[in-house]
Parts: C-alpha cells; sequence; structure tokens
C-alpha cells in the first residue's frame, strides 16, 4: 500500500505550545516532502488562543463514532472534532491515509509514539523511529474493549495510520527548544519513513520490538469531598517507564506519611503527575514491558 | 518592633497550586506558631476553582493604590483585591504585620525571596533564610519609579514586611514533593525568624549579602502581526541566575538562526521562560549580582 496524503496536526490541546509552533514553521518551511501530500492543521483554536487544554470537552476524546453522529452536540470541541472528521476523515474511510498529531507532556515521557493499534506499518514506523533514536519509548494503549473493531475517541483515530506523539517533561504554555528540536526531528523522520514505505525501500527490522502495554490507572487518594490527599512521591517523580516494585514509594500523604507500592509484580508506571489528569483524580498509570513480533502481516 | 499577625497566603495565582495545597495542609497542621497569630488564606478562589493563573486581570498586579481605590472596576481580581485589602490591609496601615505569599514559577528559580522594598527586617530575614537554605537566591526589584513611596501592585505591598516567595521550576497544575517540601520548610524557617526577632534572639549575621537586582525586561522576537519569531535557545534555558555573557546564545528563531546576547557587560538571566509571561512577550529579565550592607537602621 502506498501513503500519499499525511495531516500533521498541533494544537489538538491548546496549552501545548510546541505542537502549535511547529505547524506554523513547518507548514512554510516543508510544504510538501518528496511528493507526499501534506495538510497542516491547528485543530483547537479557540483553546489556543486562550492557552488552555480545552474549552469545553478534551478535543483528543471527541473522535468516538457516536459523538461525531450527534449533531445536536453544543459543546465547542464536540463541534469541532466534527469539522476536522469533515476535513481529514471521515473515520473509517479517511481522506487522509497517516496523521501526525504532536502533544507534550508535563511527565518524564521523553519522546513517546503511542499507539493504539498494532498494524504492520504502526510496528514498521516504531522500528525506524527507533533506530533514529536510541531512546524513544513505545506506549500501546489498547482499545478499552477487547472487540477489534472498539472505537477510539482520539483524533488519531480518524485513520488507521498515524503517529500520536507526547514529548516531555514540559510545563503547558511554553516553548522549549530542545522539545521543539526533537519533535521536529522526529517528524521528518516519520516523512522519510512514509517516502521509504512508498517506494517498497525501507530496511530490515529486528524480529522483535519491546513495548509498554498499558495495564491499569492509578488514582490520586482523595478525602470525601473528592480532595487529593497525597501527591506523588518524590521518589516516584519523573520516573516513567522505570520499574517499580512492591514497597517503591508512590504517594506522600497530607498528613506526612509516605504510601508505598503493593502490587506484587514489577510494573512500568508512565504519565506520572501529568497536569491534565488532576481534574480526573488520575496519577500515573501502569504498564507492563513486552515483546511483540515484527511480522505481522 | 514586634510583628503579631501573620497572614500566608497561597493560590494569588490559581494554577500554582503548591500555595493552595499548603494553606490547606498548615491551616490544620500548624493553626498558630509559638503565639504568633496566623491567618491563612486562598487569595483567588475562582482561578483556582478553574486552574487558571487569574480571571480577568493578574491579581498579584492589582494591589496598586489606584486600583484599590476604585470601586467601579468590574473585573474579578480587581474586586478580589479590594476583599483581600479589606481583610488584611488596608495598605499602608495593614491588620497583618506580615504576608507570606507562595507562588511557583516554570522557571528555574530554585527558591527565591523577592523583595521590593529593602529594609531592615526583609534584609534580616533575607540573611537567615540564607543561613538555612544555601542556594537561596535574593532578588530586588524596585519600584518603577525613583520615589522612595512608589506604589506597588503586588499583593504583598498591603503590608511592610513579608515573604514574596517563588520555587521553581514546576509547571503549572501539579504538585511536586520536593517543591512542595522546600516551600514548606521556608515557611516554617520564617515564622521561626519572626519569634526570634520578637525575642530579640536573631543571631548576628555577616555584614553584607550579594543580591540580583532587577536592570531591564527583555522581550521575544515577533513579526508584524504579533507572533513570537524566537524562543529561548537551549543554552539559555534553565540557566536563572548563571552569568550571561557578550556573545552567550539568547535566542533560537523559527528560520533556525541564533541570536546571540549583544551586552558589553556580564548580567545575570532571572524568570527565564516563565510561561505566564508569554502574552506579554516577556521572555526573561536580566539583573545585575551587587553586593549591600545589612547594617540599615
Amino acid at each position: 500500500m502506498k501513503i500519499n496524503k499525511v495531516a500533521i496536526v498541533g494544537g489538538t490541546h491548546g496549552n501545548e505550545n510546541t505542537g502549535v509552533f511547529l505547524v506554523n514553521k513547518l507548514k512554510n518551511a516543508l510544504p510538501e516532502y518528496k511528493g507526499l501530500k501534506l495538510k497542516y492543521l491547528l485543530a483547537n483554536p479557540m483553546a489556543i488562543k486562550n492557552t488552555r487544554r480545552f474549552m469545553d470537552h478534551d478535543l483528543n476524546r471527541s473522535f468516538g463514532i457516536k459523538e461525531l453522529q450527534n449533531i445536536e452536540s453544543s459543546e465547542y470541541e464536540f463541534n469541532r472534532a466534527k469539522v476536522i472528521n469533515y476535513e481529514l476523515g471521515p473515520k473509517g474511510n479517511p481522506k487522509y491515509d497517516f496523521i501526525i498529531d504532536m502533544h507534550t507532556t508535563t511527565s518524564n515521557m521523553g519522546v513517546t509514539f503511542i499507539f493504539s493499534e498494532i498494524n504492520k506499518i504502526n510496528l514498521q514506523l516504531a522500528c525506524y523511529l527507533s533506530e533514529k533514536n536510541d531512546s524513544l519509548n513505545l506506549y500501546y494503549h489498547p482499545p478499552e474493549s477487547k472487540d477489534v473493531d472498539s472505537d477510539q475517541p482520539y483524533l488519531n483515530s480518524i485513520s488507521t495510520f498515524g503517529l500520536p506523539l507526547e514529548v516531555g517533561p514540559v510545563p503547558n504554555g511554553l516553548l522549549r527548544h530542545d522539545v521543539i528540536e526533537i519533535t521536529e526531528k522526529t517528524v521528518r523522520d516519520t516523512l522519510e519513513f512514509i517516502t521509504l514505505l512508498n517506494n517498497d525501500s525501507l530496511p530490515d527490522f529486528p524480529d522483535s520490538l519491546e513495548i509498554f502495554q498499558y495495564i491499569e490507572t492509578i488514582l490520586f487518594p482523595c478525602d470525601d469531598d473528592g480532595n487529593i490527599t497525597a501527591y506523588i512521591h518524590k521518589d516516584l517523580q519523573d520516573k516513567d517507564f522505570c520499574q517499580l516494585k512492591q514497597g517503591d514509594p508512590i504517594f506522600y500523604t497530607v498528613d506526612n506519611k509516605t504510601i508505598y507500592f503493593e502490587n506484587e509484580f514489577p510494573m512500568y508506571p508512565v504519565f506520572v503527575n501529568e497536569a491534565a489528569y488532576y481534574y480526573q483524580d488520575i496519577a500515573f498509570s501502569l504498564s507492563k514491558k513486552i515483546s511483540i513480533s515484527t511480522h505481522l502481516t
């Protein structure tokens, strides 16, 4: 198969300035790439203007089939999602074969390629990017349901192939040179991958790949009024993708007590202390490290 | 003189979670301190609820005499400032002798005591806190006007004495264990200082103190439409209070050029890449390092 049209998206969250900056930079500096048709898009212009993640609802949770079909919804992001779906989609039969969606995080996630679907092209891209960047992390968040056609709410779910990219740590609302640099490099490496794929010129890849697979979400301890009563312990802070063992500190409470990890089996925390998840009381997620074959057909 | 009543304030900026957390924690854990009357205050409850710096106007720029006197103003923060001024002030003749205002910053400011007035008690406190914390930074931002009675717009300006505290780097909208810990320690050290001051039991201090004095504000380069065309160079990122010499990189442009520091004399940058200052296009400030006598009368 050939990928001809690629959408490069920034500002899906309006306070993640890196993607916004790179859309504005690259649409002039890189209007096309070796024959690929590129489309640049600022996904959430109102949130960008207000330097907020979203106005009414998280745009990157607004692309479920049900939400896209409900034309009665009043929220800004549910409407914006439909506009983007008209432009890049429709979901399931999209005009754009491949979507790069540039995100940042306050967590120490380094450069992380998140994929919610394991298919041959996603795995080849993971291999290719891993060779270009030793410290690339691969994070697999499977659909909630075990149904293989299970629906996803992410902007990237409009097309089958793509790169949802997370880079951090970086505070919201600002630009960091190092974060811009590595994000731009990863976007350019991805475009090069697509041209190699189109020309049947991909290099040989290893037989297997190490990825982190999402297992569960860990919430902050809260009191009866819903207020957080403990925060991430300093020993866990910034330790995304580092092994967490039984007995390791995870939280520190308002009354100065340490809470320890009780899981019998070691796990790997991800999205530790992401600011955007506080409103849902999400402290971090747990993943397991698995090896998967790259020989999908 | 004796200081009897101390106000401990958090959430003057609603997305700086550390101060909010510590007000809620300490009002229970530390309702008084060795006879000192303590008042805890969440300064901007609407902004805290929305995890935003402010709703209509920066609360910490709303305490000028002119703004406090104008009862016609509609903005949330101008009204909130008046409420706080009734409660802790009135400015010039306050009910509270000393205000601790806890802030955080996305800049690598470490623990910084900002003082906008050099007086004996502020200098003694600076000496005391410096002995408790080797890496404490002292930053003096003099009033805009040379008039000694020049007005200040900060919450702290309600009282003559106080500790406007900045701790960073930390992203907005989250809690970090290390930042909470050092902020709480500095608050407790300050309360101990006040009791020693009240009992004439302060230790001897060195004859002079090294402080960083604000000189000027450096703006981001912008195009004709007001869009930022360069960001902080990675060599300057996180280098608050480090010497900046002629020829050192300061910005990196959208068309991949480095902009260098042209000042003939070395300076010390502060508030490098603070997210909250982007809307005013402020990139960083410059300060000079000076030594001042601690023997004020």
